[in-house]
């Protein structure tokens, strides 16, 4: 069995973690989390999303988190935009690194965005040629890449005609996204593989939600197909929009613990991610559906055990 | 990628379970529930066990479960047995498997009956030829197999040596369990396959808890080693004695979802045990731990999807 030596972790708790969060946190407790997650070493940020402040307030002061934030060399900050307007913002705060969004299965994205394919990427194209002249780079996710609610399974072909979209307007950096938890381990498996072969000068990264309890196994899968870039949010914080109650985005210190048992470096402080999510929990007053805040680290277990032991005598 | 066509569960609920639920469950719901566990297609059931009473007050009708069964044409059913007196009650009530268990861990073997494994399988012996004249079959279970809380790693030579213990004394049915939800895929991967090249005449069961997330994940990594019979809890009852909160066993329908996912064939109706989850969950009065009780199937999202989308407009 092949695993890679390492993995990069896209730390989402900033965007995707806190869009579905009924609190709106303060702009100064997520600035002070942008510093505590580079402390704890992780290089792939998602800041913010540039989306309709009215829609989604929770993100609303992405723009002063880029405009404040203090930038670490070889760290990469990212940030969603969704259309022209969007990106104008990123341009103005001084963001390098957009994430475009288009979603794989048409009535998805019609129910999200009442667009075709075909006018989407008309769209994205003018957003290329003014990111190009702003020096921002690109990056393209594809949502319900895994299975759609509407439409049950997505074939590799229409996933393989909106990458080469993406490819057509230079983006070549792109992110596979199991947005309503629908993939099992084996899709995965086979999925990423075609991928990766498919379009080998394509850096592939997964984004993988724990809604049906795959998350952990659908991580294992994909770096058995060579995936190395993992998005995940602290605590497993973030929801599914359309099942209330059940867990969202799968959580970093639950992937960063399972690397670390299997030997595959992450170059993150695990300790401080736990750290993270409980303060976190404390901030948004309700439990997190992360696996490590309620059980603990393997290693914290022979505590536990011995205390229960000598409680109990 | 290899997986097995087809993998047996054996349902575990009313044994491991109930025996952390505070409540006591009534036998006649017991018994119902055994009904409906077979009504599901499952054709391998653990019945409960024969402990002390008044120590594990939840399990203390397993007689009378096991007394008053309708036995069915094509199913088994198990029960656990800790000691001579245990097996003694189980051939009383007409038992015709049972399952000795003894911990890979020293510590925690005296931490749980403060014995040796010579000790323990000295009493083994004298049991199973009881057992023989009785006409009941012996499994044996290996607990903390894949890590134990006060010692950490467990190697394979303490496994084997377990294992050949066992096979001195005639079982040859065995179950690997991760007590204490500490296994990762990749060492479930590298110890299930190492144990079925050492001993290719025993039938291997897994049973894994899902603690720290990496229960489905577990199961995946055993089924690409070739391991085929799982032990799985309805609604993911039972928890983890050391870390209250945290869930224990894996939830028979999350297996049963993925299984179904990835055409693996397990012959158990997966409609008929999310219901009986659900009704679990009611008599218990709290949540379980299951996540498609709270995300529901795949193929239910498109009607909650539907329905939202349909409810804001």
């Amino acid at each position: 069995m092949n695993l890679p030596q390492q993995i990069t972790l896209c730390e989402v708790v900033l965007r995707d973690g806190l869009q579905n969060e009924p609190k709106v946190l303060a702009t100064g407790f997520k600035r002070q989390l942008l510093e505590d997650i580079q402390d704890a070493g992780v290089k792939l940020i998602e800041v913010g999303s540039f989306v309709n402040p009215r829609a989604v307030p929770q993100v609303a002061d992405t723009d002063l988190l880029f405009a404040n934030a203090v930038r670490r060399e070889g760290v990469e900050y990212r940030a969603l935009v969704l259309n022209f307007k969007g990106l104008q913002r990123a341009a103005a705060c001084g963001v390098t690194k957009a994430k475009l969004t288009v979603s794989a299965s048409l009535s998805h994205q019609r129910a999200n965005a009442n667009t075709t394919h075909e006018e989407i990427f008309a769209g994205f194209e003018e957003m290329a040629a003014f990111a190009a002249a702003q020096r921002i780079t690109l990056s393209g996710a594809i949502s319900t890449a895994f299975g759609c609610p509407f439409e049950g399974a997505v074939s590799a072909e229409t996933l393989k005609a909106i990458v080469r979209q993406y490819l057509r307007i230079g983006v070549t950096e792109l992110s596979l996204s199991d947005t309503t938890g629908m993939g099992d381990p084996l899709l995965v498996y086979r999925l990423v593989s075609e991928m990766k072969d498919t379009f080998p000068q394509v850096m592939w990264n997964l984004h993988f939600h724990n809604t049906r309890g795959m998350g952990l196994a659908n991580v294992f899968a994909a770096m058995q197909a060579g995936a190395d870039r993992f998005d995940a949010s602290i605590g497993g914080m973030g929801g599914c929009p359309f099942a209330p109650g059940a867990d969202g985005n799968i959580a970093s210190e639950d992937v960063l613990h399972m690397c670390e048992l299997m030997g595959v470096d992450t170059g993150v402080d695990l300790d401080k991610v736990i750290a993270m999510a409980r303060r976190l929990q404390d901030e948004v007053g309700h439990p997190l559906s992360s696996s490590l805040l309620k059980a603990g680290k393997n290693s914290e277990l022979a505590d536990l055990a011995t205390a229960k032991m000598s409680g109990s005598k």
